[in-house]
């Protein structure tokens, strides 16, 4: 996995993440002001949105801005990226500022909302020191924590960590954990549509994902100091 | 909790989930065939969709149907309630059947989306044994285990089950866990939007999911053996 | 028919119309405040919205919402059922307040939206109750007369009262007609899509509609006093 | 009122109906075929679409297309002109052709529905005779008879034929009403929005409307045979 | 070609072009006042919209109301004829006020945009007078100059003026001129999508575009002057 | 410029654009057989569709997909790159393929317009070479010749190439020209919103233009038999 920062140059925080085959575009944009029904409450806002480019994956799919309406799936992952984000920062701390967050899919290859979330933290964290050094900031340090997401899953019986696409396919189990720095949880996303799954696998899958959530914070914070 | 089946005339099954002041109506329609990507697989599909009156709850809401597009929110518990309906289910044995499980809140007060899974797979059951004496199905048995839900979460430093609303607001992590009627795990969707939760916490939760889908269990039993 | 108030337990007035197997729930939602085109003027304003939920019917229909716009016969109804409620009160009376009614139907079996009106009427008299009790009402009694709605047609020939669903379809004319409870009109709509109508017909089918909305006057203020 | 057929070089029939200051602009078009769900019954289809031009009012109004949705009213008419038009044609007579009349209100000054009803039928007509030249109908005569259409009202307290658009604004009772050539009823639909109205005012509209639409009717012929 | 000025009662400006069997109704509305992002400038603004009836055309087109969506080609033709009227006019002369010219194609045979563009100029032209005689304009004379616009193109290998529908098909190469009434360019749009073609054949096809455009300046001062 | 050739995976043909700060991503996407409108013609179809990522530019735009519908100017572009690419190709040596080609830019200095049709070019010949390899052209070589694109204006009275951004907005005068490789025009598109043009100017920009697309042409040659 590779974390390249500063992408792009005209957003305040920006990475492109690579992993594996997947390569996901994190670009934050900080505006002045908060959403009209939080006016007044002294506190900022962070946003997220996940979209895939029409030929991210392997067949071509059709733009979701040409059938005029979001799937299911991106409105689910979109609201994800959101609220992971927003467990790292103290939104008090932020003042009413407001940050969106843009996870464009430019090539799909399994993991891509873990990706995204790993990605947009450190564009996240970037747009966050952008306010900071303008002085725009309520208190000092918004940022509470970092987070990181992976897949987790059972692949032949096996636990199995950040499931590739082609075993994303076999997988009875699929699980996506979000985690803080310092190994606690923010989300977790366990599905078994083919296949139910007891409580040793559970935590197994748990075990596994706090491991790979420790690895990626490590690579986050390298990001981050270079 | 009450579980009245029946409660339409013409759904193949349906059901009036009543869960403190929540009401949600559950209507399962069959429907012959599947849907063209599925075609000759010789496999069956079941989908659901979630939605809420716009006086369901204290205020009232736009319809989404006036405003021309699904929201985030009903996107993800349809998609959630989908897959939980679909692990209970063996498709194979179902046939080249489709049914459509439709959620209507009539009235929410907390746990909507639990009480519609644990009402859906009622209706469900219903909808299969309609097939079954129709001489419809591919196998005899497609049902291969039932699936509750509820909610838990942490509210001032307490795991509790079934958050009701006004508690709800005040629950800084929300877990939805979907269970099978054996205590294995089909769905585990925990949020820590207002505070990360350790794994000692999400072990505790767990805990008290677990007793409370056997409670429902058993609740869906009677309610289908009446 | 029997008419239940206070079906939910949020809105400002509510009410199950059953009538058959026809099932209704109006819901009339009080906001202070007029739309802006109105702001100003001193008077109230009242809406309603009329849906069908997808296993209302025989068969199951797609939901609006997922299909992204509103049907014509549902815009249609919709203005009916507001004209007619509008025509119930002195919206000068009512002061600068809106009521919203939604009328979702849970089942139908014919005759959905005169159902639909009469059980609005109730629920609106509540609504304006609820302003009147808070003392937020212009004048004092905004409610002019009640509004009542009856199907009649022509099967086999015969003029008809409360066409039920198989009735419906064999109708070569369909007349519906809100009356108020002093038996003038508020609404006429006569529609021959199958065969024309003399002005006999017309008359009969007009005194068939009279008496009928009488009917439904009784069980109104019968309702409105328990 | 002026009647010019055709008016449009490409449509199978068209009108140009010229009533005071409203014109509007109907074309017949004529499809071999009919909707999948009407496919192998013999019957053909006539459907209508009623609309106007952003500036035929004395202030713009925004496109529908440019908004993304029809408006109530635009669909209420249609409905409403597509009905009747309806009650003019034996289906069976038609053989599976398709006819869609489009009636755009290139100018309104009150009374736009009537003329839209009045002029469809005699563009309906003509495209009728176009198949039946070309040998394509089913049977010989599907016209059963003609239909046309007048507003009616109260403005001070007097019943009113052909509301220009200043009444209409002051009119308590509104009446449009579609009628056969020979005086029998197709569509009446009365609205009193401000002001119930007696069975006596009832009679009178729908006298003067009868005697309205003979005037009409007359005009149609006329322009049928010239 | 003719250019019918008034054609409607309303509109503060109107006209009907009348091109070959092409016709086109251009309406030009005022309102005080800019849109929001223009507001304090000082300036005025002026837009298009271009659409055609559904059965301006051979055969009948769905509606882009019903569709609910506008298409590319409508899209970009508005576009083009708001560009080629802002270009006639001095926006600051205007005075903050907006004018919104609706070009609808009521039959349509070839050329309708330029049509559209050529008549839009003598509908804003009596919009700006309008707006003159009331002194609401910011300065005296804020029409620079008068646009006027030609199809032109290359059909069997010959250049050719004015592309009726049936050469249009056949046309390798189509060019749309927007000149000033001065003979200078405001939009040259030439596309090749059959057959590329070389500098002298652009050439002549700007040589045959200006005089073209000079005819039909000569027509709308003529026009302007009755 | 770079033409970075076979910047993913998955697509047939891809190609990242780098024009100044300009980046351009080009997937085009194979499909057999064409659409229905088409079928049975024996010819291929090839279709573009452009769009921006929302933090392309200086500031963050809405998303089109969020916003449920496609802007002018993404309609218009989409059309004009889908039209050049066609002009590259024999439609009847493709056979009945379908080729979509995806643009996307991941970020704007200026001249997106132009890059995407140069990049676009080189994925779509490395899709027909595709093809080629896998035996499923008509004819042997469906490229008939390159195409590029450049912008061309005129900055403080000064005819240039390639405007970037900042000029952009200063130019009185903005054209993009589509070249062949060997100096024909596919496309002229000369817009003068702030001032019109004469035939002097256009001359000059036009040499300007093929002397910018000759430079482009080479790059593309170059990056083909890399």
């Amino acid at each position: 996995m590779t974390i390249t920062r500063n992408w792009l140059d005209h957003a305040e925080g920006s990475v492109l993440v690579e992993f594996g085959r997947t390569r996901v575009l994190c670009a934050a944009s900080v505006t002045e002001g908060v959403p009209r029904w939080r006016r007044g409450s002294g506190q900022g806002w962070i946003t997220a949105e996940y979209a895939m480019l029409p030929r991210a994956t392997h067949t071509r799919s059709d733009r979701e801005s040409v059938k005029g309406r979001l799937g299911g799936r991106t409105h689910e992952i979109s609201r994800l990226v959101g609220r992971s984000l927003r467990a790292a920062v103290d939104l008090a701390a932020l003042g009413e500022n407001s940050i969106a967050v843009d996870c464009d899919v430019l090539q799909a290859d399994g993991g891509t909302r873990t990706a995204a979330i790993t990605g947009a933290y450190v564009a996240l964290a970037d747009a966050v020191s952008w306010l900071g050094q303008r002085g725009k900031l309520a208190r000092r340090t918004p940022v509470l924590q970092s987070v990181a997401a992976v897949s987790v899953g059972v692949v032949d019986g096996q636990p199995r960590l950040d499931l590739a696409y082609e075993e994303d396919v076999r997988a009875g189990t699929d699980m996506n954990v979000v985690c803080t720095g310092d190994g606690r949880f923010v989300e977790v996303q366990g599905t078994a549509e083919d296949g139910v799954f007891d409580r040793g696998t559970l935590d197994a899958l748990l075990d596994l994902a706090v491991g790979g959530c420790a690895t990626l914070t490590a690579l986050q914070q390298q990001a981050l100091t270079r």
